[in-house]
């Protein structure tokens, strides 16, 4: 019997450090895309395909997706708010791109600056156009769970939403992010096991960190069938509003949580350490997780 | 609908205390007793009958026993290793011993210097001598999933003996202990949906938080349908041979996971963080836990 896999897609070089202040030299960006990648992850969200202006961080996204395409193997997804960013994302050899948009309208409005109706129609037009260049796409839809400014997402509306986003292409990954950090274990596992069935297994958790339940909502998307997880090395990716919150669920407690469960992840224990401590060490940034902390895991490696 | 119900034991006051170097005074040992109280919990482990010798910090528990059951309402354990600690109990008032040995025969001998059958032996005896005085007890297992010497615990060995516990009273609490923090969240899930199919719902689950796994496995239990978990306010109970390695799970991040799972606990949540700041300040202590240093947190509450 082989043991079962999950996919671990590291955002660290976009959801991790796109809330950092100081610009990240291109060189640290690519430096920290190889250590994930030397720790045998295959996935990555490199940068995103945003204003320079509205994101000062992720102007060198171009650059940083032309190193990350020369390592063997690497599957890079960059984001794509809107068909300016699909344009440059296209010319800029990118073969997998994130569409995202929120399943409540008072975040999708604050993130995206318009309703969700005018989000999905731009981004079913970009689907179709995606699909006839031949490129992959993934769909991410934002605060599935929990809303900062809603509050509680209804079951059914975050039902209605998937169930509109899944039927734009049969074949389209599509992950469910607990943008706030504040969705609970049984909701993440009810929410997955609906969509599983009436959809399939071709949903993504992208979970975050910042109230402590980061690994235990990834441990109950995996009971719910979940076999591909978004997760940061170091954990970055803190709220730059709300100093002492830790952002993305950190790749090594996910790795660890799948290392204890025999679920096998491709990871090097001790090189994704490395990327751990490379990824927490950058300036301005707000690391999080657990294992970093724990000598014993260190001398256990 | 009634919203469900979790029980928790605050076990900061022993476990969390008992690894600290220097003495806590009695007066703080209460302190932190009466802020537990006054944040809503009504189960608390209060202190050990062990010799002051071995364990000199617990010198203390038949004097922070008399001040707990002046609380009302207040469940109150002590753990008794033997038969000396079972007649120190009784005399000073206990109405409830928690019993404790080893699943695997290495920490059984390395803890408590025995057999596992030779405990076993005493255990049932006091067991028998405890129900004829009217005594309440607990019989904690410990290393049911995992154990420092031996790794992994097969799922059979764990089994058979929480049988052997079980026929010594259908009535008995029996805790399932996490002791090295190296339960993977499905193990967790698997035995305790043994545990409950063949002896039903009487079982609890002690877990710790070393590797940033204890409220994935406080998840996976809930879900497997335990209702009774033992946790530290701040997190306290750091092994002092593990720098850096947290203890029990935290009480406040299990009562935060609870609260968005809309399970009741009877916490206060204010006085918890104020429970939780309290026990993290006590010199010597290695406090864990994630909540209290999210500002959100209190500026929510």
């Amino acid at each position: 019997m082989t043991n079962p896999r999950a996919i671990i897609s590291d955002v660290a070089p976009r959801d991790g450090l796109q809330s950092i202040g100081p610009f990240v030299p291109t060189a640290t960006k690519i430096a920290l895309v190889r250590a994930i990648y030397d720790a045998g992850i295959r996935r990555m969200e490199i940068g995103s395909f945003v204003s320079p202006k509205a994101v000062p961080q992720m102007a060198d996204t171009a650059e940083v997706l032309r190193a990350a395409l020369a390592m063997p193997g690497l599957e890079c997804t960059v984001l794509v708010p809107n068909r300016r960013g699909f344009d440059l994302a296209a010319a800029s050899g990118a073969q997998r791109l994130g569409l995202f948009m929120s399943v409540t309208e008072s975040h999708n409005k604050a993130n995206l600056n318009r309703t969700r109706e005018e989000s999905f129609a731009d981004l079913a037009a970009i689907v179709r156009d995606a699909k006839a260049a031949g490129l992959e796409l993934r769909f991410n839809l934002s605060t599935v769970f929990h809303c900062p400014f809603e509050g509680v997402v209804p079951d059914g509306e975050a039902l209605d939403w998937i169930e509109r986003v899944v039927a734009l292409d049969p074949a389209m990954e599509v992950a469910l992010a607990d943008t706030t950090g504040n969705a609970a274990p049984d909701q993440v596992r009810r929410i997955f096991e609906r969509a599983h069935r009436s959809w399939g297994l071709r949903f993504a958790f992208h979970g975050h960190d910042t109230y402590g339940m980061g690994v235990a909502n990834v441990s109950a998307a995996w009971a719910a069938g979940v076999r591909i997880f978004d997760s940061a090395a170091g954990g970055l990716g803190g709220c730059p509003f709300a100093p002492g919150a830790t952002g993305n669920v950190a790749t090594e407690d996910v790795a660890w949580l799948f290392r204890r469960m025999g679920v096998e992840t491709g990871v090097d224990w001790n090189r994704l350490l490395a990327a751990a401590d490379l990824a927490a060490q950058i300036p301005g940034g707000t690391p999080g997780g657990r294992l970093r902390g724990v000598p014993s895991v260190r001398q256990a490696a």
